[in-house]
């Protein structure tokens, strides 16, 4: 193999300032696992570090190659690594957890207190190449086409979630129809909801979408939204909410909706506190469940069984996919909105 | 409304006996509702009665309307009660809990200690009424097709188990390929488990059906099914097993095939007591769960939804129909076991 | 029997307005039990509609005879009652569940849709008689005293908190010392929390009982609170937070002071909105629980458990008694928050 | 420190055959702990090795240091670990998981395929000095005697035992009384069960053990044990069995005392297959988990707080000490069975 390789560098510490260009490629540590990129696509944290918001003002350390949903084949293994050789199709959990802070250490290490993410915390999958520890590599089944396989941190999110909330046979209303949101519809179709309501925000393309992987209504998330999902629900309101919106409207109308006894899934991060009425949330009855990351690796080998089942509509979600070359591009596309998942890939 | 009815009456404590004949149709006591019968269904629980085994002699009071699966419309209801009026499209719960014992009082009461069952303990449903307490009336969602919404309460029983098993995303072995194994088989493909593997005993009918409902392995349950499953499953065993064999063999088998921190969940009965590993199912780390009738209502409520959701295919195991005039063909039949569902039409 | 009775009656929809007074003995429904009250406690909720506040005056309809809390023995029973007679020792679950809502037929009938409530909905236990639905009567332990029986109700609700935390071994931050919060502690206490910091607000009475009944640690709800809770669990922040307070601050404490993966279970009722940082509970994995009631009747089961283990220390929260004559003098005491628990015993 | 150390070496693969001599200190690989045993203690599976019986003959190889169970300090560390120094006072969990297994992979490392105990597989703590890999090594807390640290791997397996049945308030039956079953009473007093019947067989010194550490009854495992079970629960039979004793009679005797939906959680090993009636397991809707190890290292957490809780009376259980050199005497302890844990002060 050559020394260098193509990568996009996120080069200095203002937005975009990203080059696509030749650098070295990175060497394996002992314990780590050099992986060729066959594709790698973009997460809504990429375009957050791309348009460098104050989040990633805070985080990250420049020059960066960003990047952690991938899927490839391991090129060489660190001198103390076993069970992986070259050519095996690979992809990763980019949460590289501590294993020693407390949650670590009492099978929690989806919320490990020192974790380092790909693509945040070191170079991820927009390049030819990355390194990944061992312990963070996962194996594909080899008949998973590649542009599922780089779905899978997403969706890994989106397993959680909706196997959190314990879907089949109820009724389900999801807020936030970005990539994530609609492989939850997918998902929850694919598990037999008795119900699925899929909530969104003035973009029709996503709206279409969210029909098209399997929601039985799609409504727009206004002023109307909680009688529309209370005449839909027969008055019961839904049993389970899942949460993706990440604005503080939708946690509001999803405390209005949910049924007493039910379930409120948050994977969406706010941007500032959100005030709700929490004794809507006691007097129901009602449990509100943070969701981060995916649990290792639980959440992985579900979705490996959930993938294999065939139930899962995911291809429609596929809507882009660019050369590294035109990197920019690909990135304005995120930031637009009218598509599903954008990806890179590397062997064109 | 006529006083007299046809029904199918066990006359006599022992084998077969029962008449086709015109008996009163029965008086609805206060706290009671009064069904007319538009198809019921026969229960594998109905050929021990009637080919009148140890059990029955020792459980069963004759004369007796056995049945317990049926769908119907509400006729009248008795003083008491509310919320059920004429024409009502209903089936019921046939396990009428006593409500005061210690199960019942602590949300257990599918395990009530003075449980009485319809067709069983008072006249069921092979007429063209019965009687039944309000309170275990279930309303049928009116698109639910009369010959569906008669198997519910085996399907409950199918539907109770595979969701104690939760099996989204994971491998399954069922034993026992009944009309309830072969129900489980079609609730864990519309679930999306990532392997279902069917299990039956030199019934090719029976194996053909549970092919057609999704299952993507079906096995003889012979000398070499352990080692069939371990390599299905790559050597790890399945996640889950379903027993509704009500074999020791089986039993025997499912210990050997599930994985550790896996699960088993027990329906089947066994005639006699079994022996097997027990010390495999500790070191392994499984859990044994006997599961009994259906969770009121809570399986009632996931069965809604699972079959709202498109996802069950049920069809094909309904395979015989017969008018109530020809009772005792249709139990011969059910001995055969060439068959899926056999039901009576009451309204030919 | 006499045909009148003592009572506190609330005669007019205004402050306090109650004058202890002869009215009739109620006659009990054919499903109903009349009970002889041996002794009512006061819960924080009559103090409510004692002081007429705004949730009271949409609720309440007079004259009332306020009061949910008692022991007492069955005097006579209802035409249809079965199962207890004169002279049983019993005590009620104060909230009366429809019984036909989506949540009563799905095993939640604790957040019925059209509960009514002992002492606010129909005449309550500050009389020397009341009536109560036989399905809600529970039967006393003999050996179980009635200054103890009669706070069931709100121990109910601390036990059915505390037991959704699943505390022994853990470090629990327990917000709110009055009655409630202080039995949260003595629960915790009884059932081998690994460490147990009760936190209040300006009131060292309550601050001393809750040392006494068990607390490892009592800290003050002000600016500190937060590396208090921090510096004692060695930065790891508490398993779970217990939420009794019912006021903004406490919450978003509580937020803080969890720790990942960590739980927090709200009883207390917020009079508005709360503004919190909902993407900390996301980021973290935390789960937040809203609890209502008690588990019919499964909270009782685990009350009568715990009270039978001898374990729970309850004694030092039963702090006044005051003949019913003197009704106006504790609803002050109640009031001025130097208390525990305030009781009527009827029989001095 | 020196070069050699006191240890009793098992020699050859025949019963006995330990001889207490000088042999070299360990070296700890690089990612391993050297640490300075303070006392061990001896363990049931001890005595298999030491008896070399036929589960020993197929899985000991010889010359071996037997032991699991001490408590320590960190005397060296590997090159390749951080987090721990000289001086460190440590345990360890005894099951070292592969890391790469379905099990392990899947948050079930306790079950995991390829395990390596302590003292069974690798040389272990029957000795001045031993190694453990890093990742297994356990903080104790500082004020945690260590004659109470060296019993925390059996504690460990009581921990996890009851801590999965959840008994505060429950009715419990414990069958054997060696220390995992005297542990278990004492946690299960610790945690405010509503009832503990411990049960054992014609020992009486155990017997009385069971008393003193917190026992409300103590029953003779014979004939007449289901029923005196029944008349201690009001017929309504335990919430919950743990088994510890593994053998078959007790297993049968747990289904019977088990009350409907109740659960029996087995610690034990049974020597051949157990003969057991299935059917009533499945008809009560029973649960029969299978518990081994301890969850890594959910449990030592666990195991931490309760310590730390006070509740937990285990001084009682720590009845005998002996110097390493009179090893065979103190294994003739273990086997007579007049004992509770038998332990080697190593520093004498």
């Amino acid at each position: 193999m050559t020394s260098t390789m193509k990568a996009a560098v996120k080069r200095r510490p203002v937005p975009m300032a990203t080059e696509v260009a030749q650098v070295p490629v990175p060497e394996p540590r002992p314990d780590e696992v050099l992986i060729r990129v066959a594709i790698a696509s973009i997460c809504g944290t990429d375009l957050h570090i791309y348009e460098w918001d104050e989040w990633a003002q805070g985080r990250i350390k420049t020059p960066l190659i960003q990047g952690h949903e991938f899927a490839g084949s391991v090129e060489r293994v660190g001198s103390s690594v076993s069970g992986y050789s070259k050519g095996d199709y690979v992809s990763a959990e980019g949460h590289i957890p501590c294993g020693r802070c407390g949650p670590c250490r009492t099978g929690s290490p989806h919320v490990c207190r020192n974790v380092r993410i790909l693509g945040i915390d070191r170079d991820g999958s927009f390049a030819e190449y990355l390194t990944v520890p061992a312990s963070n590599v996962i194996r594909n089944d080899p008949g998973l086409p590649v542009e599922i396989a780089t779905m899978q941190d997403p969706l890994g999110n989106a397993v959680y979630t909706v196997s959190n909330a314990t879907v089949p046979g109820k009724s389900v209303a999801i807020f936030g129809l970005g990539p994530i949101g609609l492989m939850a519809v997918a998902l929850c179709r694919a598990k037999a909801a008795g119900r699925v309501i899929a909530i969104g925000r003035e973009n029709e393309y996503r709206k279409a979408l969210a029909k098209v992987v399997g929601a039985d209504l799609v409504l727009e998330s206004d002023g109307g939204l909680v009688d529309a999902v209370l005449e839909a629900t027969d008055g019961e309101g839904v049993d389970e909410v899942l949460e993706f919106a990440g604005n503080d409207q939708a946690l509001r109308q999803a405390i209005r909706v949910v049924r007493p006894a039910g379930g409120i899934h948050i994977l969406g991060i706010y941007p500032r506190p959100v005030t709700v009425d929490m004794s809507e949330v006691v007097t129901k009855g009602v449990t509100i469940h943070g969701i981060h990351g995916r649990l290792m690796f639980r959440t992985w080998e579900q979705m490996r069984g959930l993938l294999r089942s065939g139930n899962v509509n995911l291809r429609p979600i596929l809507t882009h996919r660019f050369p590294l070359e035109r990197y920019n591009e690909a990135m304005q596309v995120v930031k637009g909105g009218q598509c599903g998942k954008v990806s890179f890939p590397m062997e064109a």
